[in-house]
């Protein structure tokens, strides 16, 4: 069983106009609404590929009830952690120039949220069981209570895939996470190491199980105690970046769940390596992130080649 | 007994921030919300004013429960018809430069839901009650519903108080709308008539009982069928002007109210005139619309002359 976790969900708003104009009254000519937030992204793809899969993370207000009834109906089990505050809004204002972009703050969490949100997860799940964390934290969360989230998890017998930022990532290392999943750049930032090889290790040296970073038309470079394999995808492709990387977390986690099934974490990520790649190739090439073309995640899933690149 | 009628309300959402930048990711510094559209301010106003006051109109959707919850508390007894659609929402962006607004289609009515409010808002009220009508309406929405509408609550003996324009102005003077509230703009646009007074007689041969124009610093022209009359503020004021038009209809539904109680509409209508200039001017020293400056309301009332501008 597969749960994955967005602290930070939102309502992704979008208004399609003519063109906008500011400091005046703009007329929006239609509006989308849709379940954001990385982790409810994972979510979906896994449930479009089949996968059984729960979701969860903290949720509250008009905004939060309107996120549920958007992402019912898409084969997610939703178990969400009602909070105080409203979740996040973000608007996007589309016109023929491009995007302008409203991210609301979002709500802020009451000291024990966290705590509570670890209860409730642990009530959702038994040993063995995958939990990933994607995205960005509400207000009120400090690197601590990510790490002591994750040692918990853990603690559990759950195999546990980070895909966060900043000092959120350096705490998820130290707690022990089994997969951290940053891209490039934000390994780059919260390590501040030079390349992708000495920045992954300094992750594992802090305690993550393995590091699998995505960097874009590189593909996905996989680093273990012992090992580094990167996975090239075979086409270059033009699409919406934005949930690649979740997609890949998707794929990652039904590696994860390979590893609950007794294949030892490195031959189960190595294995899953192409359809990490083909599957964030398929989420560039659908309309909205949260999506994948599977007709292009199987077609290209056979054209990837993985290279062992480093052994330690 | 007092019901304002808002055909089309919308949630009101203020976002503060340092500086908008088109094109690019805007992180939003504080989020406000209220309960919008012209007969909430009018039912708002009448409330802060201590007085007995129901709202209406359609609503639905997450957006539509969050404008619900606004409102508690507020004094306004809520009796909304429910409908399919989602409520709109409006977006103001505010930074030093000034406000980027950004105004929802709204929902789109079914073929009968005019008929729905007509028998809701009848189950409500009793002959003698009145009942105002104020700003936009719905897509669906024809001349021909507004002014079947206007009918009916007549029929039913109700006082009817209508604060619209264009094509729904002009329908609801040929149903025979006790008083219609355009301002000199709205008035000008739907007559087509050059100055106040033809665009009022043009309103009163269709059919409607009264007609008060708000006229900003000019003030508040009165016409009947007989007689003009004037009311000028005595002070110049700089404020928000939003909501001095809602204002000025909460103090005509006052004088209404005097209607059903055996006075003459013409009476009560110039009786009130300083209310209604003095109202609106309380509204645009209030920080926002649907809220008067009491003390300022009591302090120019007295300050008010009315004086009559034409005699047929």
């Amino acid at each position: 069983m597969i749960l994955t976790v967005t602290p930070n969900p939102a309502l992704d708003i979008t208004y399609h106009l003519d063109h906008v104009r500011l400091g005046e009254t703009n007329r929006v000519r239609s509006v989308a609404e849709r379940a954001g937030g990385k982790g409810v992204n994972v979510a979906r793809v896994l449930a479009q590929l089949g996968h059984a899969v729960t979701c969860s993370g903290f949720l509250g207000g008009p905004s939060g009830d309107d996120l549920v009834r958007l992402l019912d109906g898409s084969g997610v089990l939703q178990r969400w952690l009602p909070i105080e505050g409203q979740t996040r809004r973000t608007i996007a204002a589309v016109d023929s120039d491009g995007a302008t972009l409203f991210n609301e703050p979002g709500p802020v969490l009451d000291q024990d949220a966290w705590a509570v949100l670890r209860d409730h997860v642990l009530s959702l799940t038994s040993p063995g069981d995958v939990v990933t964390v994607s995205g960005s934290t509400p207000r009120g969360t400090s690197p601590d209570d990510v790490g002591a989230f994750v040692s918990a998890l853990r603690a559990h017998g759950l195999v546990t895939l980070v895909d966060t930022s900043g000092p959120h990532l350096l705490a998820a290392a130290k707690a022990g996470a089994d997969v951290l999943k940053p891209n490039h750049h934000e390994l780059r930032e919260s390590t501040g190491a030079p390349d992708v090889l000495s920045g992954a290790r300094r992750l594992l040296s802090s305690g993550a199980g393995a590091v699998v970073v995505s960097a874009g038309e590189d593909g996905v470079i996989a680093v273990t105690g012992t090992h580094a394999w990167q996975a090239r995808p075979a086409e270059v492709l033009r699409g919406n970046p934005t949930g690649a990387g979740d997609a890949a977390v998707a794929a990652l986690a039904l590696a994860c769940e390979r590893v609950s099934g007794g294949i030892a974490l490195e031959d189960a990520l190595t294995a899953h390596l192409p359809d990490v790649v083909a599957l964030s190739g398929a989420a560039v090439l659908a309309p909205e992130a949260g999506a994948v073309d599977l007709d292009a995640y199987r077609r290209m899933r056979a054209a990837i080649t993985v290279e062992m690149i480093d052994a330690c």
